[in-house]
């Protein structure tokens, strides 16, 4: 772990500033990229969509990736926290799903390479789906017949009914779920009235202020790397920033708590900036209200500047410009269940 | 409440011979009726179906009416009972969503007489949403400011923000939630090949069980009659059947639960038989796991009748048809949450 986020940090440097030098800002492209082994086809979406929304693969038959990640809304689910089964609580914020397809690692601590990967990881997870393992959920799943067509759709014919596809399945719906053509886009491919001359100079300030260190890219998470490689930084920087202790921003030691490595500590993917408008709470443990009060705190506690709060509204206006448009979605329809398949 | 229902059983005896001797069959209408107050619009639909899938304004803000009437599905949560916040279960099975816009009055035991009061139910019950009271549910509303444009675009403008107009909103929304033109209904209406020569021979055979005695009527839930007015049939009807023991059929009391009145006990609003094949489990406990077992259920609780296997067989086939079509839909945006609208 350690090597390959030196490797990353490497790469960072030559990257940030090839693209520094060549577009300071870049507009979303209008496809997420696929993996070789797992090109985005309709039957897959068509099929990963239905996954998404089931609850029926969590323990209690309530929970599903659209509980926690609600595209309905910007993509997480407006608490601090999440609630998964039981009632029980997990540990930090839930991360938007909506241009998920554009990171190079998911999860905040950058612990899953590929949005297939990631799937696999909230239907186990005791607090989240809760299943025992990734061999009960398949179980659940293929327990409801009607699925096995759409699998059939998707990947062929013989044994296609299978964890590895589900997650494959669900990963090409999650590359559905990009918000190209922003006011921001539509101003960077040169439509010079898509943002207003608040949104401008916050965009400028934004920049000067030193936020695209970090956030910068299409979707503000950083340079282009390598799938599986991530953009890691620690945070906070600034431990005295009064911001820290108030919002308890020290608890949660990120990725370390999963690598266990003390280089790790305090390091988290950088996060995106788009549809920030829909995403309150704020930060890792969703302890920061409001977007003003967001960009004061990293301001503080990552680049040790206190903004005026003139500067401060204009960078807000410029993160509104980040926001959807969000892709007309028909509801999936799911089939139906087997009496049998939840307990009391 | 005992003079409603003596009312009811009178209304009941004189439209049942009306009806029998008019058409035993009828489809379901093509649109629902809607009370004089609340005309459906789509400005109403549309403000109801963001309020019907926000779960923001349940105590924990992870459920919503969507929760346990998935429309994705059967309109019910495939569960035996259902979950609430805090992972608090339910006594009674989620009756389903679809085609209630026909029922005479809501709630297993009827204690509700319009959608419009059934909506206000549900948030307030402390193991469903889990509200305080509908005073807090309004107020949540009311801190999400996106929602304002949209009442305002349903009611008018000025105070319009209200919970009797989130349920008339919900309401209406649950009013599209209809399926009329199932193979039943497009064979009544003179399509003769979209029954099967089994599914005939089963409707046939649901007539000569007697089930057509409760199950009549275009949603099969009885006689049409005045809105508020129930159709309640006590349940079971031979307590010494087996499957009355089996399924532990009595312990539940059903209107007299509600009512208090030791006449209403084990008396419940018949269902609709429209769409099972989606709503397994059944009963009012959830306790029958299969559709063919629930046909054996009934004909014996309630009819003391034993059939054989052919009879279930074909009584299926003829339910089977009773399934679908479901509406397209498109999923709704809900407005941005203000990031203090949930505790941690």
């Amino acid at each position: 772990m350690k090597i390959s986020t030196l490797i990353a940090c490497g790469l960072l440097a030559a990257t940030v500033a090839g693209a520094q030098s060549q577009s300071q800002w870049q507009a979303l492209p209008d496809i997420a990229p696929a993996p070789a082994d797992n090109p985005t086809t309709t039957a897959k979406i068509t099929l990963g969509k239905m996954l998404y929304f089931d609850p029926r693969f969590s323990s209690t038959g309530t929970v599903s990736c659209f509980t926690c990640h609600n595209v309905m809304e910007g993509g997480d689910d407006h608490r601090p926290t999440s609630i998964g089964v039981h009632g029980q609580k997990g540990g930090r914020n839930a991360p938007t799903v909506w241009n998920a397809a554009f990171l190079s690692v998911q999860f905040w601590d950058g612990r899953a390479a590929t949005l297939e990967d990631q799937a696999k990881g909230p239907p186990v997870n005791p607090v989240e789906m809760g299943m025992e393992n990734l061999r009960a959920v398949i179980d659940r799943i293929r327990r409801i017949p009607g699925y096995k067509p759409y699998f059939e759709q998707a990947f062929g014919s013989g044994d296609v009914v299978t964890m590895d596809n589900a997650a494959r399945a669900i990963a090409a719906y999650e590359r559905t779920l990009i918000t190209p053509n922003s006011a921001y886009d539509r101003y960077v491919k040169g439509e010079k009235s898509a943002l207003t001359a608040q949104q401008v100079r916050g965009m400028n300030t934004f920049l000067a202020t030193g936020c695209t260190s970090c956030h910068q890219g299409p979707a503000f998470t950083g340079p282009p790397l390598p799938v599986g490689t991530g953009f890691f930084m620690k945070f906070p920087t600034y431990p005295n920033s009064p911001y820290v202790a108030k919002y308890d921003l020290l608890k949660d030691k990120g990725r370390s708590e999963n690598t266990h490595n003390p280089a790790d500590d305090h390091m988290w993917r950088v996060q995106t900036l788009r549809n920030l408008v829909y995403t309150a709470p704020y930060m890792h443990n969703g302890s920061v209200k409001t977007l003003p009060e967001a960009v004061r705190v990293m301001a503080s506690a990552e680049l040790n500047r206190t903004l005026a709060d003139t500067d401060v509204a204009d960078i807000v206006a410029f993160l509104e410009s980040l926001t959807g448009p969000f892709p007309d979605q028909l509801m999936p329809r799911l089939p139906p269940t087997p009496g049998d398949l939840l307990g009391p």
